[in-house]
């Protein structure tokens, strides 16, 4: 057991080291010896866990996917802005979420690997439908549409943030995007108890890691 | 005059060349002989124009951005809604305006270049404020603000529209983007007479052509 959670936490630090150097140098610049030099472990664990720089390229696109921090909420529209929100909060602070960003993004790596777009449209769809079925969005909103443009805003607010020469904060930019959509996506009943606010991802995970939500906010 | 014309005709058609094998091999990939091959030009024709690669790339991306074939119309929303299905509309048919913007996704050339996003923002923002000193917005709207997310909502969209596996018509795609958006841009009053019909682009093009826009409406 205790060397299987060795194994499993190796695996992780090689992955995260794979993140940061495909994020920095890019992929096809990217070689194994950075990797292993980033993560402190014998060329021999890596190759225990990870075949090629594909496969760890693969490692690093399996991460990408991620509801990590987001709870049941009262209403589903108010799960889908938590999962866009924490990513923004999360993806300025982890290599690995941002490296993901950049294998999508870059067109040779794309031909490789493909996306992970789709399986982030079918989960933004997933939530939109469920939402629809409680009667929290307006009768016009498809949500494999909605999903597909939101799942595209997000995309290109993230890289057109990130290339200004002062890039915004992705956590502002991102509050500002759903406070944009939202009116023409929620009952107006359902909007007005939407939180969309940039600060939502702290609270959400100092909420998680058991500090009491309303005392945050008081604060 | 005669010379001239030739020599600015020659200027287009090795930065289109340029244009196709940038946007084909990317940056990186991307030779000069190809691109001679592509123009069918002499070597010494191209150098004439541009002295490097690098002179290509940026003068494919001082074609990025482009108000072509948008007119003065009644409301400034409607210009900025035509500017942006425009594009939609050409960067589908022409390779010149894709190479631009692979140019800017990609990590290392954006490095090297730069990006036109904030050039595309100060165009967006100009049209969003004039908008709003015509009365013709919602009292929210922050031009600046708004300007941005436009302008990164429409690259991601393209983006992930280009990666799907069977790819959504980008013109659709951004019918529906400024669907969802204007209804919290537009006063209702201007909302009710915006067309943001997906065969905008193709009304706006004959109209320029000299056929009777009217007539194109009822055909």
């Amino acid at each position: 057991m205790a060397q299987q959670e060795r194994a499993i936490r190796t695996r992780q630090a090689i992955l995260e080291a794979a993140g940061k150097v495909f994020d920095e140098a890019g992929y096809e610049a990217a070689t194994i010896a950075q990797i292993l030099a980033c993560a402190k472990v014998t060329r021999g664990a890596l190759y225990f866990h990870f075949s090629s720089k594909e496969d760890l390229a693969r490692g690093v696109l399996d991460e990408a996917v991620t509801t990590e921090g987001v709870s049941p909420q009262p209403f589903k529209l108010q799960e889908l802005i938590d999962t866009s929100l924490l990513l923004a909060h999360r993806v300025q602070r982890e290599p690995l979420l941002r490296a993901s960003i950049r294998l999508s993004v870059d067109q040779r790596a794309r031909a490789m690997f493909g996306t992970r777009w789709p399986d982030w449209i079918t989960v933004t769809a997933a939530l939109l439908q469920e939402a629809k079925d409680k009667g929290e969005t307006l009768p016009h909103v498809v949500p494999e549409e909605v999903a597909r443009l939101m799942v595209g805003s997000w995309t290109g607010v993230q890289l057109t943030a990130e290339a200004m020469p002062e890039p915004p904060d992705l956590t502002d930019e991102i509050s500002l995007l759903y406070r944009l959509m939202m009116p023409n996506i929620a009952v107006p009943g359902v909007l007005a108890r939407l939180d969309m606010a940039p600060d939502r991802p702290l609270r959400l995970m100092s909420s998680a890691a058991g500090a009491a939500e309303d005392h945050m906010r008081e604060a």
